[in-house]
């Protein structure tokens, strides 16, 4: 449910609804990042919905009150018609332009990545990608460098002024990203680790989730409501390709996916080509098509040596291919009245 | 395993060969359309191949003898290297025109077919679609007008010149069907009824073979397979969703297809953005990321009045709104080198 | 809707309502099976349901009409609250008996057959199963014997009396399979081969309908219905594994369907673990998981050499292993209150 | 690679083996549960393999090495050739007995929780299983007691002396969850949360791992090497249904599992009926299914009063149900040797 207060409404009246959301046990929540004083309210309406918005509606400086439907809140165009905007740095995601955000898997070493980093910034990338916590299906495999591997991301920012996504797999380690990331990327195993998104969503760091696996789109909402519930909206998703029974590619990407949330959703919405397919022959044109459905921005997966790459190899692109990539991405983005 | 025989070879030598692969038990088969003479080896080569491949290459007028490791084999792009392309009346399919196939999910009277052929054909469409044999899942749901059904879309053709593509759903409907239109399609229900496929296979018409819902690419390919060694090699493939466990649209375009098949195959291939999404509002995203993609065409249901519509009004685009999307394709399609 | 009549009822006012019912345009149908007189109203009620619940009750005779809510109707529970039963010579199926079927996947000689026949009739078996027309994934497959293979069956019939169930895949192959075949099999690919399905139910011959791979519960429902509306009553369900991501094994046994189907509908209702694993080594554990749980049947693969099989070969049990598992079949059904 | 030493081999020659894999940048392992005196060698081989297995070969004390061929290593039964036995105090997972744990989805007070218990505990349940801290898809639903509700089931276990199985959710209530619970369960969708796989095995803990929704079976054995490989072996796996494109059951459960998972691993294996079905109707068909196919326990949620449940109430059994199940499932288990 959310309440608008009218334009006139005082900073009294306001409190003493929001006061009043709480005294009946429910959560009040004011969205910073909205013009129009609306104070959601937050917990399981159930029965007692009818009695509340009349409750509310009678109470001095409601314009009025609107129950929404979805079932997630925040997160819902209904709460937020307009599109959102995440603002990294003086990167805007879910704006007019389409955000490529590039870079190696793993980070490796520093001169590799960057390298990489210079060389995607030059073909028009303006963030920048790359794991130092790496969640990796085995434990036998390269972990990742660690707070190492977040040193060389800020070093390659400091290089190339691009900002940093990166993973962060654990409550404990939020901290010692925060100081490094501009983004933080909740993964797709982690996406309903909900300790994990609560932590993120507390920090006020600007967050990239990804979709699960075996996850619908409706959990991916429900996740993003547990971080925007934190009092953090500013929340971008990612669609990265889902289980089903094709095995042609490692994933299935689900370009459904990127009208749905547009439908759905104010949040920007991203999608990662690498991941989808599993395979560098195919990123381009689904990358291609993820722009002309609509999407955000990208993410994608460049490596200066992918054969020897520690990790995701045969997903990444070599720099040159990445270049000529962004400039059929481009025109792709003109297309639908966008810009790369 | 195919033959390629010298640009010398005579025909004395190429019957050689031909009855040399019949008389140890395979099968010979030439592609009319290919300009090269091959000679396909069809059949389970089994152990016998390394052997198989030495006999042949010592045979006069044999230029070399080659393994085709997919399954499919006329349909690989190992056998065929260059996009075929089929032919419908004037109008190319796999080419450098994105062909468009637009109309009424089913034929429901002549003026209602005729009024939607007349808009889509004003908006750019290129062929016209329209079910007169209906796959209901329910055996109380209207199961299509029959060959009524069928006359009203050969008038349709005779107004507007659009070439008609409806679907066969059994063998003892194949010559009915083929005497009204242009191309048969095989619905996904019958992707692998095998019978069926035989037989659209002998026509010699050209085929338009939908995916099943639950079927993988390379059972698509090996269904094509069935087709092509009947003697037809004009078959379209098309994408239209595959089932998943998401259910915020009523399939899951499986958009990573489209690369993967113009890898493995020399097959046009079109996509269904109505089926693949069943909900009118995602067409449009999922149309254009299909061009950007790569799809050689486009197969789009199209109604005058989908409130009313006797099946898939829910997925039915409004003529104007179909015009208004091909003129964004159009946009989409020139950012990609094809032209709509 | 059914309209269920008083016992008293007269024929008179029988044929009134049946009458009636085609008058204002809807199938009676009449439930051969059935005890009660009861008329089935088919077709799509749509709105006017209230009107005609009130219009027939009024009707002399009637005792009672009620709404079915499932979409399959003469399929349902609702309609039919009895489990039926389908006689096979003198095999039941839908019984106190859980009856095993069991044999090679192709039929590929006499010899081999009437063997298998008669070890697995000695192991407990009380139907034959094999396959003459065999729906392979690739055309250079070996694709059966046909009528000869046919021939073969009904010779181990007449040797062992075991009914032999054999699949059938295009209408036109329908009179020839009756010829020969106890039980005509509806393979998964042609689960929704709807001209197959009616023609197979104007047969009158009792129908094995396997689910499609991606196939829902509910469309193999519906797909009995249209075996059944054309007063074929005897269909027996088989699950046969569906398509998922998991690729430990070649499909994923849908264990749930056997309480859901036993659930919505009075359909026997088997099990085929050879298919559903793809694995020998498994078949055991899911032939006694679809017993307890409560299948009305299996469908064994069984083969006297599998590594040299003409098909399936690696799902395939050795007759004296089929006959281990039989015993151990016989103690789970034994558990659940049913006897093999 | 395990090195298997010989039964003769001194103190001294097993730890010049071990020194020598840690000096050559490999981890040695030895498993405490194993008689035979075995180390692995964990971390990736790659090309050095052949080289190791020789160079280990010779060294003193060394009976042979062999190479394992899994994915997952300590995990494997090729590892560890006969079943494991998880101990939960006086409890045994893996042995003759098929082990039920039962109890309500949330605690959510000690009257309950102690009635259900009792009831559980009657019915021959052998642990009592029960959420304090919930992983709920809305982050606006109980989300459990946590701590008070750790407490109840230490207060539940007191008065019947059954174990307590519960959920951890994040690395920094491991040792919170330690404190009160005899099993940590990891739940479906912390599968792959990786730091908390490793906390849990450095706890030394029983912990209960369940699969998650989109994860194939082999990423869930890979989750148990994450928790093996930090020394604390005693893992029970835990099929809870997967995520398929069926929506007639809340999930689909994969009971090939079972006997996949008893072939590819010497961990014992349980089924979660509850959660894979989603609704008690279908509990009892599965359940059986399970204890058939092999399962070497069930994880069953009792309520007594599953409408007023805080969650998960639908697929919830009243203790009368448990009760008349666990009879029917001792004869099942009876029926395969094994014993409730």
């Amino acid at each position: 449910m959310i309440i608008i207060m009218s334009p006139q409404a005082t900073e009294e009246e306001i409190e003493a609804v929001t006061n009043e959301v709480a005294r009946i046990g429910f959560r009040p929540f004011t969205n910073p990042g909205v013009e129009r004083k609306v104070i959601a309210v937050l917990g399981e309406l159930d029965v007692r919905k009818a009695d509340l918005v009349e409750h509310f509606q009678a109470m001095p400086g409601v314009a009025r009150v609107e129950l929404i439907s979805d079932l997630w809140k925040l997160a819902s165009r209904q709460y937020h018609p307009e599109n959102s905007i995440v603002r990294v740095r003086n990167v805007e995601i879910g704006g007019r332009d389409v955000v490529v955000a590039a870079g190696p898997c793993s980070v490796e070493n520093e001169a590799q990545t960057i390298e990489i980093a210079c060389r995607v910034k030059a073909a028009g990338a303006k963030m920048l990608r790359g794991g130092a916590f790496k969640p990796r299906t085995s434990p036998y495999s390269f972990q990742g460098l660690g707070e190492e591997g977040l040193k060389i991301l800020a070093k390659a920012r400091e290089e190339t002024g691009l900002p940093v996504v990166t993973e962060v797999m654990d409550t404990h380690e939020v901290d010692l990203v925060c100081k490094y990331a501009d983004v933080l990327q909740i993964g797709t195993r982690n996406m309903q680790n909900y300790a994990l998104l609560k932590r993120v969503g507390a920090s006020g760091r600007p967050v990239l989730l990804k979709r699960g696996l075996g996850s619908k789109i409706k959990d991916l909402l429900m996740s993003a409501e547990y971080i925007i519930s934190e009092g953090n909206h500013q929340v971008i998703l990612c669609e990265r390709g889902i289980t089903t029974f094709e095995d042609a590619t490692r994933h299935t990407t689900d370009i459904n996916a990127i009208p749905v949330l547009k439908n759905w959703t104010h949040l920007p919405v991203m999608l990662d080509p690498s991941h989808a397919t599993g395979a560098w022959q195919y990123v381009g044109a689904v990358a291609k098509a993820a722009v002309a459905a609509g999407a955000d921005g990208l993410l994608i997966e460049v490596h200066n040596d992918p054969q020897h790459a520690m990790s995701d190899g045969p997903q990444s692109l070599r720099p040159d291919k990445f270049a000529e990539l962004m400039r059929q991405l481009s025109r792709v983005a003109q297309a639908v009245d966008r810009y790369i």
